[in-house]
């Protein structure tokens, strides 16, 4: 890492593509001064949405052409075999020749871990990289993984998983106690779950370097029960996604009562008003920013219908943990348990 | 089924014991003239807690002794072998001789299970029964199944949750089209998900009788995208559990923000009232009463941590199940198809 922190941004694959990547890197680049971002993507259509800002910004902003996009449709072996110059595979490939930090990209994700696998590498020890990310929980965030980067795990890899993810929450909650590590079930019971779940169960208790707190169910991922939860990428993706869809009902019917009622319109749109702030703290792009762990460089995989506030967001996270330096240490951590074995 | 609706209530099992469940009975007794229940547990307790209650209630009310209980510990195997004349165990039995039309339990959900298969049998044709319950959705509900009772479901497991589903979902929406079928995964497109899925979403999509349309995620419950929502119960107790979670993470920062901004006391508890109001509408206890489909009987799960008026939610489930025979139309269906094979 140079003293300026160097994000390779690919601007393409989003729902609304440039559109809400490039007004986040404005905001990025206007917040944080000591900060390059290289932009992948058509370079007469980037060149387009920042015209008009202050040379201050472009002088710290490199547009790198890419013609080639990964579609949502394009499935991890059509990336590895055709997408390597996709915007993509080039902001990926910056990462893996140390031109950039860390990479920020809305896009497929099946693509992004194939790719990201492909051309950086898993680091020593890994046996499977997986996707994690901290969600809001009472007083601090609660770390899941996997949330869908592996379908089938066995129990070996949800013990790395939490190993993995020990390293990440630490660097996102700031919290030096020993986090206290949870599986995902559908009961705290010991006999309770799939086989793999109950054997990781039973390797995560005999781990001396884990604080291992048991079986947690759903709803504790959000009551701060546990600063780490582990789970396949069936039940983590699950989890995360129905709660997300919660939230948005909620706001959904909120607007529509509001509707309906009029003569409560004042204080209706106080506590709307309320409301809105308080659902932001809980919205899923205010937690925007899934890293790849487990690949040897920090990639930040942003929500694919992230807005412009949510991909800042994203961006926030992987200037995070580029500065806590989250890829090294997740390697460090992963190396020292290899090399016991 | 008599003229009067005879509910079988197990006052045991739930974290509040009867305290919870008489209340709920009181009102039920109170709001529905045309009722009967018989109460299972320790009499004495019992009858302390309906002291003073007009003889209008005391008369359509049987109080039927039991002094075992199935606890939160008890595994399915200890309670066939030595749980039958449980308060649960009796309630079961009212059931399958027809002395009472549905069963309501807050107990453990293993023990119910196995019990609840082994005292009334399962309807023929059905493999595997399962647990589903309606959820809040954008303009209604979604009925998700199974939601804990089957760890491991083969493709044919899941296309038998969905007809199930599809009975179930058909008397609680009192929509008359025919109910969107989906199956939850962690991506809409064709390739994504275990083997199982994959398999399940053929056999939908070869099913005639069946409006399959295809892989949802978790948020897609909450959209009103799919009328019923199949899936294993690993999945299926993640995606609800993890949607109540959210629901009360949320109460409790609004909760907090308002004791930390005092001069915001007034508009701010105006506000609370509302999102209250809001908050209660998709409030797990208001959705509270799982349905245990493909067992000859109506047996209603409520949630072991339920409140009065949650228990009071679930005993409305039990009567919406008995009045539109529900599980009499889920035999039906299964006998059907099972027929045809």
């Amino acid at each position: 890492m140079s003293n300026q922190l160097r994000l390779a941004i690919d601007a393409m694959g989003g729902d609304l593509g440039p559109r809400s990547v490039v007004p986040a890197c404005i905001s990025f680049l206007l917040r944080f001064d000591a900060t390059e971002l290289q932009l992948f993507g058509p370079r007469t259509q980037l060149e387009l949405l920042f015209k008009g800002q202050p040379e201050a910004i472009r002088e710290r902003l490199q547009l790198v052409d890419c013609e080639q996009v990964v579609t949502q449709a394009c499935s991890p072996v059509q990336a590895l075999r055709r997408k390597r110059s996709s915007s993509m595979g080039q902001a990926l490939q910056a990462v893996g020749e140390h031109r950039a930090d860390a990479i920020v990209t809305p896009g497929n994700t099946g693509a992004l871990l194939a790719l990201g696998r492909n051309i950086l590498g898993t680091q020593k020890g890994v046996r499977r990289p997986a996707l994690g990310k901290s969600l809001p929980a009472v007083d601090g965030t609660c770390y899941l993984l996997d949330l869908g980067a592996n379908i089938d795990c066995s129990a070996e890899d949800l013990l790395q998983f939490a190993r993995m993810g020990v390293e990440a929450q630490s660097i996102h909650s700031g919290n030096l106690a020993p986090l206290r590590v949870a599986l995902l079930n559908v009961g705290s019971e010991a006999g309770k779950g799939t086989e793999q779940i109950r054997l990781a169960g039973q390797l995560l208790e005999a781990d001396s370097s884990i604080h291992y707190i048991g079986f947690v169910e759903g709803h504790d991922i959000f009551t701060g029960a546990a600063d780490v939860v582990v789970c396949d990428g069936l039940m983590g993706n699950v989890a995360m996604k129905s709660a997300e869809g919660v939230i948005r009902l909620m706001g959904q019917r909120a607007f529509k009562i509001e509707k309906r009622a009029p003569f409560k319109r004042f204080f209706g749109q106080m506590a709307i008003k309320l409301l809105r702030k308080w659902r932001a703290q809980l919205e899923p792009g205010r937690y925007n920013g899934a890293s790849f762990l487990g690949v040897d460089g920090n990639v930040i995989k942003s929500h694919g219908g992230a807005s412009s506030e949510a991909f800042y967001r994203a961006m926030c996270t992987a200037k995070e943990c580029v500065e806590a330096n989250l890829a090294a240490r997740v390697g460090r951590a992963m190396r020292l348990h290899s090399d016991k074995i």
